[in-house]
C-alpha cells in the first residue's frame, strides 16, 4: 500500500490493474478512503459503506471543503446505529469521483487529466475497486456491507459479484437497474452539462473555469427527484422568498426557488462536472439481472449472505417497488432477507435525514 | 379589428391597451388565432380552446413551422369529439408565446423586440387578452372554454374572472396553483436557458444564434414531467437504441436518452426561448385562490357555469388530487361539476393522446 500524497487523505494505490466491464485496465488506481472506530485483531468487526452519486468517503467527519458534517453523521459513530465503538467502518471515495480516488480529474498516463479519456465505468468497477482496498487491508469477511441509493447498488453488486465477503448485506432505498426515468433525469444533467460552453468536452481543467452552470443546472434537476413532492410542499410551498409579493421579473420570488439555486451553486463548489458525467453513467449502466443472464434471482444464488432491504414510501426516484423487486429475487434463491418500507415524508433523501425507524432498523440488523 | 401583416396569420389587434397583473398596461397587443367550422347566425356555437405551455392556435390544422398535424387534430374536427360541424372553434395563441401574439420576440416600443423588457404576465392576463378577441368577434356567451395544462388552468381563470361569458367549462389535466414541485422543475429550465451564453440577458434576436442548448434542455426536463415512469418503461425501458450493446461512451446507448435529446432539439426549431421563461413564469405565479382572497370556492361563487374536470391517474405533474381540490370548490359555491379520473398509461400527456374515454367525456360534455 503506498502512502497517500496529501497526508489528510488515507488512501491505497492499487498494484495491479484494475479490470474494467469496458474490458479496459485501468493502471495506477487510487482509492481514497476514511475509517472509524478500531478494526478488531481477529478483523471480525469491520463494515464497508457506500456512499452515493454525490457523496464521498468522509462519511462521519467534517467534509474537507464545506467544513460540514460528515454525510451519515447521524447514523455513524459511537452509540449510534453504526456503532463506532463496536466496529471498523471503512468508507471509500468511488472510483471515477473526485475526492481522492481516481477519476477524470486525475492525472492520465500522459500527465493531463484523463478528462474525458478516462474509461467508462460501472458500478461493478467501483465495487471492484474496494475489493481490492479491503483486500489490502486483510479483512476476509466483512461483518456487513451497507449503502443508500448508489451505495445500495454496490451493496447490491458486492452480494452478486463477491458472495462470500460480506456476512450481511444491508440496501436502502435503491434499485437493481436504472429505469427509463431514472436514466432520463440523469441525461438531461449530463446534456446540461454538456452544453456548458466552459465544458470545453471535459478538457476545463486548469482553466480557471469550468461548466459550473452546466453543472449547477443538472444539480438542480436531479435534486427535484431526491424529494418528495409533499415534502417540497411542506418545506415550501409557494412561499415567497424576503419579500412581500411577487416581484413580477425573474428573480427567485418563491423560496423553493432560491433554495434549489442555493443547491446548484453550492453543489459545483465540491464536485466535478466530469465524475458527474461518469458517475451518472455508472449508474445508468446498472443492471444486475442483465449482467447475470438476464434473470436477477441467478445474481444471489450464491451467496450466504443475510439481506436486509429498506424502502421509503415516498422515494419516487427509486420506490418501493424496486426494492421488492430485488426481495422476490432473493426469496427465489431462498437467502434470509428482511424487507421494510418505511414512512417518512422527505423521499428518496429520507436514508440521509432524520428518521428513527431507520436508525432502529440498520441498529437490529448490524446486531 | 386590424389585419394581420402576415395573410396566413388571423390576428386581431387590441385597440385598448391591455390592463396586466403586474399594473403594467400593454400597448399594441396583438392576439393570433385560428378557427375551425362555422360560427352560428345567432353566435350561440363558440368553443374556446386554450393550449398548453409550448402549444399554439394550430388546434387542427397542420403547425407551419413543423407541417405536423394540429396538437388536438384528434379531438378537434369534423364527426370529433369537438365536433366542428357543430361548433365554432377559436384558439388563440397566448401572449407572452412566439406564434404571432405579442410576446417578447415581438417589436417593443423602441423598435426592436421586447426581449426581456416584455412586461412579466400572468394566467389571468392570458385571459384577458382572449376576451378582447371574443369581444371583437361579438361573441357573448361561449358554448363553452375547453383546455386542457395550462390550457386548463385559463379555462379555470376565465370561469373565475368572467363568470358570465362560457356556458361550460372544461378543464384537463390541470390544477388551480403551482405546486412547490411544479415551479421547483420551471425553475431549473429557466436556469437552463439563463446559463446559455448565446442566451445574452434575453437580447439574443437578429444574432444568428440563441439559447438553442439551454432551451432544449430545459424542454428535456420538462418532457420527463410528461409522461409516466411506467409510460416511459413502456415506450423505452432500458432499450438500448441502434446498438447491440453499451457502448461504454457517452453517446445515446439507450433510446430513452435519444428520444430525449431530440426532443429538446426539435422543440428549439419552434420555440422562442424567451417565451418559455415568461410563459413558466406565469404558470408558476398562477394560484387561483391567491387571487380571491385565500379561497378557492370564493373564485367560483359567482359562475353560472357547469363545470367539467378530468384528471388521469398516471399524472404526476398535475396529479387528481389537484382537480379534486378544484371540485371540491365548486361544490363548496354548489356549482354543477362533474369529475372523472381517466386511467390512462402516459402521464400527464394523456391528454394530448389516444384516451378514448377522454373522447367521450369530451364529447358528452359538450351536448
Amino acid at each position: 500500500m503506498a502512502p497517500s500524497t496529501d497526508p489528510a487523505v488515507k488512501s491505497l494505490r492499487l498494484e495491479s490493474p484494475l479490470p474494467l466491464d469496458s474490458g479496459q485496465a485501468l493502471d495506477g488506481v487510487r482509492v481514497a478512503y476514511e475509517t472509524y472506530g478500531e478494526l478488531a485483531a481477529d478483523k471480525s468487526n469491520a463494515i464497508l459503506v457506500f456512499h452515493a452519486l454525490t457523496g464521498d468517503q468522509h462519511l462521519a467527519s467534517p467534509h474537507p471543503i464545506t467544513g460540514k458534517p460528515g454525510w451519515w453523521d447521524r447514523m455513524v459513530g459511537p452509540g449510534k446505529p453504526i456503532d463506532t465503538s463496536r466496529f471498523h467502518v471503512i468508507c471509500a471515495n468511488v472510483i471515477g469521483s473526485c475526492m481522492g480516488s481516481t477519476g477524470p480529474a486525475s492525472e492520465g498516463p500522459d500527465g493531463r487529466a484523463w478528462a474525458m479519456r478516462f474509461p467508462v465505468i460501472t458500478i461493478r468497477d467501483m465495487v471492484r475497486a474496494q475489493v481490492a482496498l479491503i483486500d489490502a487491508l486483510g479483512i476476509e469477511l466483512l461483518h456487513a456491507v451497507v449503502g443508500g441509493s448508489m451505495g445500495g447498488m454496490q451493496a447490491l453488486s458486492f452480494a452478486a459479484n463477491f458472495p462470500t465477503r460480506a456476512a450481511r448485506v444491508l440496501a436502502i432505498a435503491t434499485t437493481a437497474r436504472h429505469s427509463a426515468q431514472n436514466i432520463a433525469f440523469h441525461e438531461v444533467g449530463r446534456q446540461a452539462i454538456m452544453a456548458d460552453p466552459n465544458w470545453e468536452g471535459g478538457d476545463y481543467y486548469g482553466r480557471g473555469k469550468g461548466p459550473e452552470k452546466g453543472l449547477a443546472v443538472a444539480r438542480m434537476a436531479a435534486h427535484i427527484t431526491y424529494l418528495s413532492e409533499a415534502g417540497l410542499t411542506g418545506k415550501f410551498g409557494r412561499r415567497l422568498q424576503d419579500r412581500e409579493a411577487k416581484s413580477f421579473g425573474f428573480d427567485a420570488d418563491f423560496q423553493v426557488e432560491s433554495y434549489l439555486r442555493h443547491q446548484g451553486i453550492a453543489f459545483t463548489d465540491r464536485f466535478d462536472a466530469n465524475s458527474y458525467l461518469y458517475i451518472t453513467r455508472a449508474m445508468d449502466y446498472f443492471d444486475l439481472a442483465e449482467e447475470h443472464g438476464g434473470r436477477l434471482a441467478d445474481a444471489f444464488a450464491g451467496t450466504p449472505a443475510r439481506f436486509c432491504l429498506v424502502s421509503f414510501d415516498t422515494d419516487w426516484l427509486y420506490p418501493t417497488s424496486e426494492s421488492r423487486h430485488v426481495v422476490h429475487a432473493l426469496n427465489a434463491v431462498a437467502a434470509p432477507v428482511s424487507f421494510v418500507e418505511l414512512s417518512a415524508p422527505h423521499g428518496h433523501d429520507s436514508f440521509l435525514l432524520d428518521v428513527p425507524a431507520l436508525d432502529r432498523v440498520v441498529k437490529g440488523f448490524l446486531e
